[in-house]
């Protein structure tokens, strides 16, 4: 199904219903966004309103914010050329969203090249929560990159894609982004992640970011933070794959970044395919309210490293601002 | 729906395909079966063969065993009445299942009391994962018992209900349980607790035990150590409510207890309502392989204490070791 968007609530629409998701494919539909809000408007002001009604589509990724402001500050030197600066900015935010997954996966394939000397007798066993592949992004992926790249250069593995409830990105995304391209996987549900690393059935986890505050807190996916902390308690390296878009410096830590709620039927309803149609079962009672939190955070303790396009760092204050200032 | 069950086959059945599911349930409904097998055995070999079938329907419940043990050595002792003594033995086993649920109620009670006075502003948060309720046991149940008893007493609860993946066992049944008898509950995917924890919205974890091994490890459905460890970081206490016929004295720690693994289908595949009708979905490629392990091991270092029917202890083999002298 091909959907095309005219105008910026066609945008709006697409990034708070989930037709696109993913931290940086976020970014870059609100940045064409912009564009289309730029052939109609009349004015900066005008203009400014649309933008910021646009940030208000999801509140956790901050790469929403960071394309817009990022395009915004930009036409606010030069509003005559806005349509020309707003397109010319989301095409080179586009095409640099591919080559930073680029550098991701060549900074991550290192890490799995490393864990694959460790234990060179099976392949290397890497779990993942939620999709932070290339249908997150615009190619590559972030927390998949180093996967894709890993399995090219013809190391072995095998990836632990976890179902993500409630929308099942990993069941549905995931696991059909990693067959596609030929990777042996297998579907888990969230509960499993922890028994395997107890059976030592994980050797790495790689997950991507939605937003990752100054001190290197993660804001991820729910249930990321269970995960990290099965990760931590068997000594597994837990890695997050972001680029340098995702950081929000202005926040010293986790606990600042906003969580989205969204609608409870996400809850209580599963979607599948069923006599190949999409339909959606109820699995709870009518009766019962449900809560649906689409993000938590992962104290920057708990992270072995974080996978950026300019290198791994440490999940740390220092180190993360020694990346600001290289770039 | 209610199905009947004629002979042992059929109660293999029904504890191998969960019509049956709860550790004290099963022990319950394979003392029956032993019962329902003494009626055409000719000889004691004959039952006792049946008598090991009937243990293999389901591997991790330990009361599945203890249940049929019992039964079998007191057989043993005079074979001439064996229907006899199955069906008393049976019925005695019943019955005092209601009353271990309810004394595990009143220890319980007390622990929910305390965290009442500790914060009278609001109702005690509990979280549970998957149902140890009285659908998994004869009445009360065993980690929910104290909910039932606290809320009776008009102590103010509300109940975090995990839905359990994959079966779904809180979405569907404890969530029915407890709207049933008027509590207060939520229903949340299994990735939601950590963030809960995080954010303080829960002051106590209660969960059932499918086998806890001598030094106090526990095998319960798979997640629940997610939820031990993020109960463990958030200093929120975690306590396992089991009757004494689910500790397993002949296991010196968890690594021995063995995890079932069921067919993929339950992971692939999410039962539900549709049009009020039950239906299953499909929610990953079925090209996709996925792996289903019922049930996972909390160290026992991550548990606050344990609730039995003969009071409350920690989670260390002296202490277990001395409510078997007390019995």
């Amino acid at each position: 199904m091909i959907k095309k968007l005219h105008n910026p609530q066609d945008v709006f629409t697409a990034i708070n219903e989930m037709y696109v998701r993913g931290a940086p494919l976020i970014g870059v539909c609100a940045a064409y966004g912009i564009y289309l809000a730029s052939i109609k408007s009349k004015s900066f002001e005008d203009l400014t309103k649309i933008a910021s009604y646009l940030k208000t589509a999801r509140p956790t990724a901050v790469n929403l914010e960071w394309a817009v402001d990022r395009i915004m500050n930009k036409i606010a030197e030069d509003f005559s050329s806005a349509q020309k600066i707003a397109l010319e900015e989301a095409s080179k935010i586009e095409s640099e969203s591919i080559l930073e997954c680029r550098s991701i996966g060549e900074y991550g394939l290192k890490i799995i090249e490393e864990a694959y000397k460790r234990n060179p007798d099976r392949p290397v066993q890497i779990l993942t929560h939620c999709n932070a592949g290339w249908l997150a992004c615009v190619d590559y992926g972030t927390a998949t990159a180093p996967m894709y790249l890993a399995h090219d250069a013809g190391i072995p593995i095998h990836v632990w894609v976890d179902e993500t409830r409630p929308r099942n990105q990993g069941a549905r995304i995931t696991a059909f982004e990693l067959g596609e391209h030929g990777i042996p996987h297998t579907v888990i549900v969230d509960n499993l992640g922890g028994l395997l690393m107890q059976q030592k059935k994980v050797d790495l986890v790689i997950v991507g970011s939605d937003r990752t505050a100054r001190n290197g807190d993660v804001a991820n996916k729910i249930g990321t933070y269970l995960k990290a902390l099965a990760a931590y308690d068997n000594d597994v390296p837990f890695y997050v794959a972001l680029p340098l878009s995702t950081f929000d410096l202005s926040l010293d830590n986790g606990a600042q970044i906003p969580i989205e709620e969204r609608n409870q039927e996400e809850v209580d309803m599963v979607q599948g395919l069923l006599n190949g149609k999409i339909e959606k079962v109820r699995i709870s009672p009518i009766a019962s309210p449900s809560l649906n939190l689409g993000f938590d955070i992962t104290p920057a303790k708990f992270v072995t490293g974080l996978i950026t396009n300019l290198g791994v760092c440490g999940a740390k204050e220092e180190e993360i601002l020694k990346l600001f200032e290289i770039k």
